[in-house]
């Protein structure tokens, strides 16, 4: 399977998501819990990658599997990284309001391609940097209060440990998806073997927080697992799969291709979000999103096309016959070409 | 001389034009007739190009001219360009309101990439259209209004006529320039003749802009060249020499460089203005302005940078002795690398 059929696919769900959770609401609220729908997207992904396993198992040449400890014990951490950043998240959130808190959340980003550069070692050229910078800007762009909004002083006028949490909490979350790359690629385990491991960790730790959530607010609301499915409906159980469903990509992703596809595909996936509100829930189009659409899709081409295509003067400027002769070549050799 | 100074030095005196202008009114009008101004310039840039072209004949070696008429009637033609520029401007005005105006503006930039391929015979590289079309962005992302501001529907409820003409207007001011590089590369004539030539017209076409006036105006200021001087302040004088100098400025880079860098620095001299702004008029920051500022910068540099220094892998991934040597002979190769 292509990277970039299931970077597109990710895409799609990704941006499915957010507009699925809006129409899960009812006259703006949730009716059911939702902090069950991360625990049982969890419990969907382990089935899934528990069924697949199996199946690879009744294959003729059975999967690679590492179960000593010293190699399972390391599937537990990109869970509490996420512990980690969920509480920091919410000490930002007490110092900067949510819009700043979007904004700063596209600095995720640029962390994502620091880290990938310093943990994975991997190489970058200077214009892919730069496209990550763009990436970056292009989405925050697309998120500026447009005029007539409500003033947003806020975002330069929070206190300093506001800015300092903000930075904290994209390097946590950048470091999750460079470590979960890590772990994915660190051997040739089965993709699925792999996904068991951190699916149950992930499902262990969605249930400790459950239960923390019930011991804080004293149970009021009995146990988590009474009202696990209250107020339940198709959109909801839709919202799980879908959420299941794009976690099993991006896992895949972080072992066929990195993070840096990832980052572009989820910062893609909330343009198109921004647009598909334009139609559903008929929100006011603005400059800057357009601008931000711009932005990013000249820093996806920058990051992606092969430099030959970039930096070349185009074939146009070559005599007739043999550039029509040698665009089909390019073409040929360079898939990347098609995204242009 | 080398043509990023030229360029720098641009900037500079283009982003003190706007300070200066803003200073020269007295509470927010002029106390002045500012059409005075442009014809005022245009005759210091007469006199200024005289003198040099006088200084040239008694060097050793006199200045080549051109001074047939076939050759001489093509300098009118920017300034005809810019006469019916001005109306379609004007006419442009009736329909959207200045912010949306502009706006628009920023399409310049867009325009004189492609009449400069499309005359000119340029041929840019795919990165180099990029890096035109984020400048354009830039400028634009920069101008957002920000939230607080007057709301901004006017920005797409302007009627069809008011688009068209903003194009229109684009494309004109797009064909002033790459005329002018047209008319001052066609031969190697003296610098300073092809000056005179391009102002004396300039002036003339001025002074008929003036008298036009008086003529709409029924003579009720009575005739331009008594009123020419009317409320002129030091302020005044510098507005008049900076225009002046800007003029000579963009003749020499249209001679010795071209049309995209003259963009680039009147661009960046846009962005320092605003920056200015906020220490002198303490206008508010914006993250906009920022976020245009980033984008400007990203694509000075996709322009010029050479295009080894930008899809290279960096240097610093190869063994180290080579690369410090590598590093310091790159830099000694290439001049643009000093601007990274």
């Amino acid at each position: 399977m292509q990277w970039y059929f299931v970077a597109a696919l990710l895409t799609i769900l990704t941006s499915s998501q957010g507009i699925l959770t809006t129409l899960s609401q009812s006259n703006g609220r949730y009716k059911y819990d939702y902090a069950t729908v991360p625990f049982l997207a969890e419990v969907f992904k382990l089935l899934v990658s528990s069924f697949l396993l199996w199946r690879e198992f009744r294959a003729p040449n059975p999967p690679r599997m590492t179960t000593e400890w010293k190699c399972v014990r390391l599937f537990p951490i990109p869970s509490i990284i996420y512990l980690i950043h969920n509480n920091v998240q919410f000490a930002t959130l007490t110092y900067v309001d949510t819009s700043t808190y979007q904004i700063m959340g596209n600095l995720k980003i640029v962390t994502t391609g620091i880290l990938f550069r310093l943990f994975l070692r991997r190489k970058l050229s200077n214009l892919q940097w730069m496209a990550i910078v763009l990436l970056a800007v292009g989405t925050t762009t697309s998120q500026v209060k447009g005029c007539g909004e409500a003033s947003c002083d806020s975002l330069f006028s929070a206190p300093l440990q506001g800015y300092m949490l903000g930075i904290l909490s994209a390097c946590l979350s950048a470091l999750a998806g460079v470590y979960t790359e890590y772990l994915m690629k660190k051997n040739n385990d089965s993709l699925y073997w792999q996904n068991v491991q951190l699916y149950t960790f992930g499902a262990i730790f969605n249930m400790a927080r459950l239960l923390l959530d019930d011991f804080r607010g004293g149970f009021e609301n009995g146990p988590w697992w009474q009202r696990l499915l209250n107020g339940y409906g198709l959109t909801t159980w839709m919202v799980v799969l879908n959420l299941g469903s794009t976690g099993l990509l991006v896992s895949w992703l972080m072992k066929y291709a990195d993070n840096i596809v990832k980052v572009y595909s989820t910062s893609m996936a909330m343009l198109l979000t921004m647009v598909l509100s334009i139609y559903l829930f008929n929100f006011r189009p603005t400059l800057q999103l357009f601008l931000g659409i711009v932005i990013c899709m000249m820093s996806l081409h920058m990051y992606f096309a092969p430099p030959s295509v970039l930096v070349d003067l185009p074939v146009t400027v070559k005599a007739l016959p043999e550039s029509l002769h040698e665009v089909s070549i390019d073409r040929s050799m360079e898939p990347n070409n098609q995204r242009k």
